[in-house]
């Protein structure tokens, strides 16, 4: 459907299959430009240039044990019964020079990872010696090179320690940190304006009363857009009247890089944000082809997503997890792929869906096996809370028998 | 081993086994107390306290659909052919007072969510009537019931919402907000001081220079420590000298839950760390039957965990991530067990391991088969940069053959 004017929205009589939207929203959304960002706060980001190492790591030949530097040849036909004297001329301890270098039958004490000394090219480690004054014997043979971490050997100068588009795991920053970077360059977090409308609505946090529910849309969202890598904004709640929604679009579209649009998306409802991003820019879907969630809408404004989402909270998080997880991890720079752990686990009782439909069923597991929750309504929150992940019933199938094996997402 | 004084490490001769500390550490370890945390920063935190509704969801009887709210008795033998007839007596709109009550031959145009009149006991969808000036023509009959959504059916006022122990998930969070809550009791986030020690290290950040190294430590701990729930705190690179190590200990300690030394603890360096660990409180563990991170030790110091983490970044790595981060998420409120995503999949070549050792072998998945990386040392870094994840040997076995079936935890 991309790229096709075609294939739109007319109401709801023709809805756009789950897969039409996916690959609208590959084709339109592009990671976001990279930023510099200092080293300890670059964990879980997405490298935006290679990270090419500008040192080499070490810097330096250093012991990686314990015990005393020397030249490999002299310990050659060493043994606990014919053991190698060498004269002890000095130490050589992390972070400084070595006090001396070694001549042909010297040695220098050597701890693990401090300096090779001039002159040496391997470690025999302090196990294999034994002391007397200034003269220490070598009781086994070293090989060259033996005990001795080379420079360069963890990263290599020039080389690439990360490409552009690798997650940063802690490990990662730990290597950054050995090869010296103090910023990194990764891609920058999208800034999501989450605008939830509805007259009936109060903000999170308020106790509800009389008519009014406290709005649960926000709190699910704004943890929904940090876990796929963007950084949430929140405004207060907006009456479901044009001019206000028009207003928080705008101010929306102005500070963030993609809005989602809980409640106020349906037809039947008062049904003015569909038409704001019409008149603003473009709204190439508007319901799809899935239960729940077919009142859901994709819309641009110069080039910035816009979901529209179902004011229903289990709509609005399948809504959410189908399109907005994916649009904003993939700006993020992160894989768009489902975020959730799957296991493979037969079903305890068949689904039944429709052909042509895409259901996002919630599931508990119990003893090994799948059960779907029987829920009425997309309003049931608890539902979610309840299930331990979902099942996706692609649009060609017609569900699944019992002891099929389906893949779970887990929540 | 926990409870048991005897059993104690002295020097690295007598090795505690892997299994042993992770008892002590069970044994001897709580989640932290409680702390009231407003709505919108508890996503991912447990809950400490059970979390009771002080109200029903939806706190009235609801609309489930856009339609007609009437008696649904007087709707039995509607059909298409034989249209019942009702009065419009007025609208019911989100998040107000019904504008009539429904009395018999009437009834009341409603939106979905909002609040049910007096007298109606079924809403009938919109699509199943026929609007004549103010007499509506019902299509279809509806029962009791039907298209309501009852005061409490989502959270019933009074019933535990989540108990105790449960990490919250967005939808979590979302239910919360509409059963009013304000803050929510939260296990208290365990503050853990990460305690650098070695003469040759510059800060991270910093550009490695002579025969210094940058700390590569301290952004990968402050990374996992943030993945296993707790706070990281960190100070400068502390000298390897007693007084100095002496009094960022006792900083640390007073500051912090819970305390990571990296470095200084091996026995053949300069060796403070365990000594002032024992003088402070006790060190039942030094020395661990593992590879790598054999040099790491468990202390404790008025109740709070010391651990002692081997300098070389992979055996930072491994012990960290076999006590530190169990310990740590224990304290979070969190599951104990290993955080990282598992797959199950064939050894592409044998792994050998020593009976009663514990090994930790960084891997690669290629083409389906696991492939142990052969690294020499454990201050390679980049061997856990390169590798997909790890597989852990049981000190019981003595490795696995090639084609053997393995665990590969997923970094």
């Amino acid at each position: 459907m991309a790229g096709d004017p075609d294939v739109r929205m007319r109401g709801f009589r023709e809805r756009t299959s789950v897969n039409d939207v996916l690959r609208l929203l590959d084709a339109r959304l592009r990671p976001m430009v990279s930023e510099a960002v200092p080293l300890l706060e670059v964990g879980g980001r997405v490298l935006g240039r290679d990270a090419v190492a500008s040192v080499d790591v070490p810097g330096f030949h250093r012991a990686a044990m314990d015990g005393y530097a020397l030249v490999a040849e002299e310990t050659f036909g060493a043994s606990p019964e014919n053991p190698r004297p060498f004269r002890v001329v000095g130490d050589s301890m992390p972070g400084r020079a070595p006090e001396a270098r070694v001549a042909p039958g010297d040695c220098v004490r050597i701890m693990t990872g401090a300096p090779i000394p001039e002159g040496a090219d391997a470690v025999v480690p302090v196990e294999d010696t034994e002391l007397e004054g200034e003269l220490v014997r070598v009781r086994a043979a070293v090989t060259p090179g033996r005990h001795v971490g080379r420079a360069g050997e963890d990263v290599a100068k020039g080389s690439v320690l990360f490409s552009a588009g690798r997650r940063l795991r802690p490990q990662d920053v730990g290597a950054l940190a050995s090869a010296g970077f103090n910023r990194v360059f990764v891609v920058r977090q999208p800034r999501v304006a989450i605008v939830v409308a509805g007259n009936e609505l109060l903000a999170a946090g308020a106790q509800p009363t009389g008519h009014r529910i406290a709005d649960a849309n926000s709190p699910m969202l704004i943890e929904l857009v940090r876990r796929d890598g963007g950084i949430p904004l929140t405004g207060p709640i907006v009456k479901d009247e044009p001019a206000a929604l028009r207003e928080a679009l705008i101010v929306s579209l102005r500070e963030a890089d993609c809005v989602l649009a809980a409640g106020g998306s349906s037809v039947g409802r008062e049904d003015h944000v569909p038409a704001l991003v019409r008149e603003l820019g473009e709204l190439p879907v508007h319901g799809v082809a899935m239960r729940p969630s077919s009142p859901a809408g994709v819309g641009f404004v110069g080039g910035k997503p816009v979901f529209l989402l179902p004011g229903n909270p289990v709509s609005c998080l399948c809504a959410y997890d189908f399109f907005a997880g994916r649009a904003i991890r993939r700006m993020a720079g992160r894989h768009p792929g489902w975020p959730h752990t799957t296991v493979r686990m037969p079903l305890a009782r068949k689904i039944v869906s429709e052909l042509g439909r895409t259901d996002y069923v919630r599931v508990r597991i119990e003893g090994g096996r799948v059960l779907p929750l029987a829920i009425r309504g997309a309003s049931i929150l608890t539902s979610t809370v309840r299930a331990h992940g979902f099942v996706v019933v692609d649009a060609e199938a017609e569900g699944h028998p019992e002891g099929a094996l389906v893949d779970v997402r887990l929540y």
